[in-house]
């Protein structure tokens, strides 16, 4: 029997670590039936109202979720801490509750502390999604990215994904990691020492740059060197030359391997600016299947 | 005959001190109405479009507001002042007088100069909506409060409603005395020397933190010490000991007085954050009703 | 035959300097129809998305495109800077690509740099829309310039137009030149040596603040003396005596001169307060003209 509770916990949608692979493989296909369609909006969500409650800046991820929540017919409601009382001392736990009061069907959230999510989740009665939190998870980017790994090989077994860059502070490598390794993918990451997550050693190896350009997947992530402390790594021409994803590295990787980033890019920082838009890169590609991929999400938690 | 100017006003809602308690009964009534829906959309206002223009930072107000717009079916459009042009000196008139040329049905407004409000709407051509202006009013807020207080107890008449912290800036205190003295409430305020606002003296009397607790009703303000000039009561522990509801005094309550408050909260300042959500409060069921209040108002205004 | 790139380039709107003098026509005379439409929304684009993307501030401009898109029956989705990832380094033109590769169906768009757009412009695959760009041009106004003045005289041959201030800054002053001429108009300008724009010198002739008074269209540009280097013009007060429409002379104009401002104005100082409102003027007007206009420009853009 399914109760109330275990009900809302399938709506909502935390992280990928906690998900079955079956969950996943479910959005992932409905993600596919959302693409396939070729009408615009299928209000299938008229009457539910949903809140985006974005307590960190974001371009992309808001802009993605809205798309697919008024291509399905949703109501939105829009939040950003910025211009809000959050301003004036509100705290986060109210805010949502507060949010939750008025009526909405489901909850979009991003923030920056590390665990208030699911502290949220445990006290509001409607489905929350996690749009990114702090380093924890950001589930709906990495199933974009699995989406895109599936439509480039087909399927995601014995698939070899490297991702390079900030891994201790990269939500998307820890998102990415739980849901491939449900898939049987071979995840490594490299990263300068400075920039590893020694909780995650355990899960994936670290491995060179050069050892990193062979996989299927080079996956880069976004550096922002000036939350690092100072270090070898100080300035954004040494990180590319060791990092970087350079034309020249480009050139050398097999034909069928595939680029990915979760942008925003640092064009030559992480990712050289040629790179960005050439045939093997999936960057543009991504921010496409995010909609679908949303649509999927948010049909579940509200449908 | 009713004259465009009266149906003007008629159909405006600038503060309570000025509405018969007929008419206040009329919003609670259709509230109640719209609360007993359980479509959770009525696309009454279909065709009408309402702008939220906001020259002062607000959470919950506005979201409130286009939770009530959109449950009507109305278009929204949405406005706040930071990230506007008023930034490059346009006066609040301008704003609002462009934002009419383009073809709204009614606006919704809250400003923070005393008397702006009133010049405006002796200006526009549509109905315009207090959302809180200065401390003048902010009448939406009183009437879920009054809203709040009938589904407690029945009926407004005689019941003791003790206000308590900074009355002098207070737009809620002031239009729930307007609202409830209407009504045979009987009113008092709570507030350090400080916080008192002596034109309100002839209105309500002002009695002691102890006596302030045998009442019906306990509101307590959101206090910011921030805005007070030095005193005695510069700290929030100080401000706490004297004039917070503290889960001691919270204790000695009557069993059947309820506590209000129109949130933001500073947790463990004005009340403690063990009473915020405490069976006798009525904090949060005061969001869920600000909806139904508003979706009162909105349709008085456009429909 | 029609290709793909023409038919999208015959969508956009990036300014009225290379606008067929039949296109401008087709699109005053579809405002025209839009504005005698009783009904407030007619949903022609129901199914159709698209982005506001305001990489500058502004109020009445994204307003009232979004009148004019909601009117039209569009989905909405709106994106300021300030609020936004590009804070954190994102480049206008990866923004703009993301957006895109959501699935909008046009973009309407205001930058601030000079150029950038005609470069967006051949790199997305939908009708971008400008809302101003640096001092380029600012096509909607000056349709909306042009819309107001033929309502005033019934068409726009043989019109004196007298553009007074900021000309070097001004996009409104260039799109309302190209236009202008287009249609046979006799375009003037009047700035202080500082505001001259010396290659729009071989296109229309400077003429002196009494000149300038003397033509059926007297429109006074927003003057931001801040961005000017120290000069003559220092001081406001300066400015307005010698710039100035000041009541003492808006009483000389001709009786059938009609006084415009693009908004937002600085009263009593390229414009007295008295005049803002006075008959002759159209400046409330114009605001009421661009939704009409923006419906015409946006179904041309999406239908």
């Amino acid at each position: 029997m399914i109760t109330a509770a275990n009900s809302l916990k399938e709506r909502s949608l935390l992280g990928l670590k906690d998900l079955s692979r079956h969950e996943i493989e479910s959005i992932l296909d409905r993600a596919m039936y959302w693409e396939s369609q070729s009408e615009k909006r299928t209000p299938v969500l008229e009457s539910k109202f949903v809140a985006n409650m974005f307590f960190e800046n974001s371009t992309r991820t808001r802009f993605s979720f809205e798309m697919a929540q008024k291509r399905l017919g949703a109501q939105v409601l829009n939040f950003a801490a910025a211009a809000s009382s959050v301003a004036k001392g509100e705290s986060i736990y109210d805010t949502v509750r507060t949010i939750e009061s008025m009526g909405i069907d489901a909850g979009v959230i991003r923030l920056k502390p590390a665990g208030v999510l699911q502290h949220l989740a445990e006290h509001v009665q409607v489905p929350l999604i996690n749009a990114g939190d702090g380093n924890n998870e950001h589930p709906t980017q990495a199933l974009l990215d699995l989406f895109t790994m599936r439509k480039a090989f087909g399927e995601l077994k014995g698939l070899s994904v490297s991702i390079v860059g900030d891994i201790v502070q990269s939500r998307v490598a820890r998102s990415n990691l739980w849901a491939l390794q449900k898939f049987g993918a071979d995840v490594r990451f490299c990263a300068p020492a400075s920039m590893q997550a020694p909780e995650l050693a355990e899960h994936a190896p670290y491995v060179t740059m050069e050892e990193a350009l062979q996989a299927d997947v080079v996956m880069m992530l976004r550096v922002q060197l000036e939350r690092h402390a100072e270090g070898v790594l100080k300035s954004p021409e040494q990180y590319r030359e060791q990092y970087g994803l350079t034309e020249e590295r480009a050139a050398k990787l097999n034909k069928n391997t595939i680029i990915m980033h979760p942008a925003p890019v640092n064009r030559n920082v992480e990712i050289d600016d040629a790179v960005v838009e050439s045939p093997q890169s999936r960057i543009f590609p991504q921010m496409v299947n995010g909609v679908p991929i949303r649509m999927a999400v948010m049909e579940r938690a509200m449908k």
